[in-house]
Parts: C-alpha cells; sequence; structure tokens
C-alpha cells in the first residue's frame, strides 16, 4: 500500500469546506490541562458559531481566549480525506437579534442540554490539508 | 424537534469506542495557541498510540506534555452520535521492537510524510457520552 498524496488547501477551498460540515471540534484549556469538545456549529457573521451552556466554553469566550476549531472528513477505509483548523479569539454573542439569527442558522436542537449562549471564534487563522491517492 | 437524551458513558464503553475508531484528533499547545491534528491511531500497550515526524507533536511528547486525544462519531441527519475524550501524558515510544509492533498495528499507510516516530498517550482520564434518540 503506497502512501496518498498530501495537498495544502487555499482559504477558500477552507471556508467552503467549514460551510459544509455542521459538527466540529473546539480545542480549550480548562485548569492547565487541554480538552477538545465536538460542537454542533454554523458560519456566521464571518466566524465560527455554535451555542453552549454555562461552562468551560462560555468563560472560555468571555475571557475572549483563542481557541481552536477543527473540522475534518476521514475515511480510513477508502483512505483519503480532509482536515481544516481554525485558531482565533472567542467572544460571546451578547446582541439579541444577532443570538437569534445565529440559533435560526444551528440545526443543533437535537444537542441535548440548556444552551442559551452564542459563542465565537473569530477566522484568524485558518488552514487545511487533504489527503488524496496518489496518481 | 425534540432534543435527544445525553447518556454519560462508562470508562468500559469508552474503552470498547477508542478500540472501533481508526482516526482521532490530539490536542497540543504550540507556542501558547492551541491546535487540533487529525491522527490516524491504534489502542496500544494501555494507551493511545499514532506515528509522527519531526514537529509538534513529537516535541510535546518529549516533553511529556499531557495531551487531549478525542474521538467522535455525530450524524447530524439523524441527530445522534457519541464521543470519547482521553486527557494524559504523551511519551515517546522508543524501545524498536514496540515501534515496530504499534507501526504493525497503525493502518496508516495512506497517510503521506515520513513519521518515523511513535507517540503514546496515556489513558489516564478517559471519559465520553452518547446523545441517543429521545424515546
Amino acid at each position: 500500500m503506497s502512501s496518498g498524496q498530501l495537498e495544502v488547501l487555499s482559504t477558500d477551498e477552507c471556508l467552503r469546506l467549514l460551510g459544509q460540515a455542521k459538527v466540529g471540534r473546539v480545542g480549550v484549556t480548562v485548569g492547565a490541562l487541554p480538552e477538545i469538545f465536538p460542537v454542533v456549529y454554523c458560519l456566521f457573521d464571518g466566524a465560527i458559531a455554535f451555542r453552549t451552556g454555562e461552562g468551560t466554553k462560555l468563560h472560555a469566550a468571555i475571557r475572549r481566549a483563542v481557541l481552536a476549531f477543527e473540522v475534518d472528513d476521514f475515511d480510513a477505509e477508502v483512505q483519503h480525506g480532509w482536515s481544516v483548523l481554525v485558531v482565533g479569539h472567542a467572544g460571546e454573542v451578547t446582541d439579541p437579534m444577532q443570538v437569534n439569527a445565529a440559533r435560526r442558522l444551528l440545526s443543533d436542537t437535537w444537542v441535548p442540554g440548556d444552551r442559551y449562549h452564542v459563542v465565537s471564534i473569530a477566522l484568524d487563522r485558518v488552514t487545511g490539508r487533504r489527503i488524496t491517492e496518489r496518481d
């Protein structure tokens, strides 16, 4: 079995892929330890947006921490896939009209729990890679 | 649309799911900024193991950083899924026989790049959740 080819994705292609996926993962630091949480997200007002309750992710947003956000789609059977990484400042969306607009975009009503807050992650740095089959 | 039910998974169930998946994500801190990298992994000698080249993940392992490792399988269409989070000390596997054994277990020859090193993440803390449909 030969290895595939690694393609560095353009920012435009990263944004297209970010607009397609629905579930991503947020990387935060909790008490000096790293954690990764899956979230249902959308692109809203030029940023990643997701809903959350009172907790780690909201606290990171309130203190405007820099968070990592990742989406990917790999298939180990067919042996290719892609990943996009966003690193950017988090913030809480507080304007009521914007909160309502973001909630309407988020198809996450199936995720249990009270998640009244909307957190955004700015697209400060967007990078991506794709592994394709070797010709 | 009503929200699903959140189930906290037992350690045994988390380990079973960790044994099934092939691609996970490692959370590291690079120059004070968080990053998330997808990796092909296996369970080896009671730890997460993956191959890597010279770089961020190897350096984290050599300095025995605490890393986050996450696997999940969510389907936004059918609206359920699960995630497992491992937080543990990283280390480089250096014994040649162990390196060879781990490499044999890792079905990642399709991932391009020179990745001669094997990094392990101890299962210091293993937690998981599942979202199921409400009855």
